[in-house]
């Protein structure tokens, strides 16, 4: 079926926020295992586990590998386009290059596998070894090769790096030239040490704290000034930067060294990233709108996870923006930033 | 001149969050100066330098300790009152407890007389040493049962420690029990290594966030629930508080082990903490009043710093509430968590 067909039967929706298992992770080849590699165990009906450092990291459904499967809900849900990007926690940054690259090479293979399954309804946001510039390059140059993708998912911070430091300008400066979409995803956040309460206090709190200062290190480092093509996304609606961005544009203002290091206001530049709508809060979004302006924010679901928007489309549709602008939120603004059509 | 009388002339603010650093500070008196104790050198003409760990930590005007100089400000930000808050860095939660406690007794000696200078114009947030909770519930019963003092300033950590840890509900209780007004403001913030340009970052970025996981800590262990006479605020808009909420109240749907954790509501707990409206920006205002109530905003300003507000009450004139409202968040709702009418 048609994306236009998709279109005209009322499932329009174009989300930019889902991830993927493989129903397998390979074995590890090399001559010593690290403590990290993850791997798969059987679970109950239609669910696997994800086996990280010896522990059940998260139990997942058959949702996340089956193509057929994921069409129905998205049906459902009234998502005519899914990008598929691996659940974060496989983004490998902290092994070695060498062994990280195999597995995400598998992990690329197994996105593409689904996009071809999907007849069009799927697009991919590989990984890229990160703690290797030259690496990640390589492996995004050949991403970008491949049918089916659209660009990478990148986490909000390589090994506590921020997005914004100087040695991941490089690699920046190809996906601008690739024209690959950037799509950022908590991972491993700051903040955990503050936490009272259960370990889902990490998704709640600490994975948005983290996102929130992964765009503003993009913003106090001029990224989008100085690569202007790059289109660059965050996840949970960028976090607390809409709270930290008044108070950064004010600082701007009165600290000359702030204002000397910037070479345009937090605010221009925070309007030049995108963001996902996944803030579960009409409100919420409503001030999102506010701060990054109508043509950055795209529909998001974290599907297929538990802690997911399960009406997107609808969601949307409920708070009663002209046509224009829901439009431009349920799917046009997704578009641009996969350069779909 | 009384609050009455300010009042009826158009100077009505009632400020949460000024700081005060006293003129000069105590020389150390045991065997061994800690490394990190303060000392105050000359600077130009009205300033004084903050010398901590053998650096200025920041150069800072007779204002922070001018009674008088302090109250013709006011006239012009049409403030009437203003609680008094120790400059953060100087609260000396890393000394031992008998380092800190001498200097923190000497600070709030500095604030009484500033209070006492300031005709009934000005109340007292103390400073109490949390790394040690008998002694800091000693120091404020002391404090509160000294004139002018409304309560006491506690940092958004203590050590690294979030505020909602077990460990700080005696000193709540206590707290609680005697009435005293709680003003939570940023100090050493979580984050700092996520942070790309100049060291101002750290309070512009660092700092809301770390307050923000404060409150959230304070939500996330019920602590209202538990002391709902508790009258606790967060400084700069409770930070990301405010983005972090709604994601928080649906993880709280979503995830049992948090679900059972709560004895409220992310949201309704929320909405029984203060926060002031140190935001810069009217849109993000209007988003705080939305998430935490009208009767949870108070006017703060950062005075006398340069990071601060400079027209508060003539800001929130500006926005076109209903008088109601707008008496509330000038000086009703300050009134009620300071305690003074």
């Amino acid at each position: 079926m048609s994306l236009q067909q998709k279109y005209s039967c009322g499932c329009r929706g174009v989300d930019v926020h889902s991830h993927i298992v493989p129903g397998d992770l390979p074995a590890y080849v090399g001559a010593k295992v690290p403590r990290d590699w993850p791997s798969m165990a059987a679970a109950h009906a239609c669910h696997r586990h994800v086996l990280i450092d010896g522990g059940v990291y998260r139990t997942v459904s058959d949702r996340c590998w089956d193509a057929g499967k994921r069409m129905l809900d998205m049906d459902k849900q009234r998502v005519a386009i899914q990008a598929l990007s691996p659940m974060p926690e496989l983004l490998s940054y902290w092994m070695s290059a060498s062994d990280a690259l195999p597995l995400l090479q598998y992990l690329n293979g197994a996105i593409a596998q689904i996009v071809d399954e999907s007849a069009g309804r799927m697009v991919g946001l590989g990984a890229v070894p990160l703690q290797d510039i030259q690496l990640a390059i390589r492996e995004l140059e050949r991403l970008m090769g491949t049918p089916g993708f659209a660009g990478v998912e990148i986490g909000s911070n390589i090994n506590g790096a921020p997005l914004g430091a100087p040695q991941f300008d490089a690699f920046f400066e190809a996906a601008e030239a690739l024209g690959a979409a950037v799509f950022v995803h908590a991972l491993r956040p700051v903040g955990k040490d503050r936490l009272v309460g259960p370990p889902q206090l990490v998704q709640a709190l600490a994975y948005p704290t983290d996102v929130g200062l992964a765009a503003a290190s993009v913003v106090t480092s001029n990224l989008l000034v100085r690569r202007p093509r790059l289109r660059i996304a965050f996840s949970h609606g960028g976090g607390t930067l809409a709270s930290l961005l008044p108070r950064l544009e004010q600082a701007s203002r009165v600290f000359a060294p702030l204002r000397d290091a910037l070479q345009a206001s937090p605010v221009e530049q925070a309007r030049k990233l995108y963001y996902d709508s996944l803030v579960f809060d009409s409100a919420a979004l409503r001030y999102l709108l506010s701060s990054f302006g109508e043509s950055q924010i795209m529909l998001g679901t974290d599907y297929p996870f538990a802690f997911r928007e399960q009406s997107p489309v609808q969601q949307i549709e409920s708070m009663n923006f002209d046509e224009v602008t829901a439009e431009r939120l349920i799917y046009r603004n997704a578009q641009k930033f996969l350069g779909i059509s």
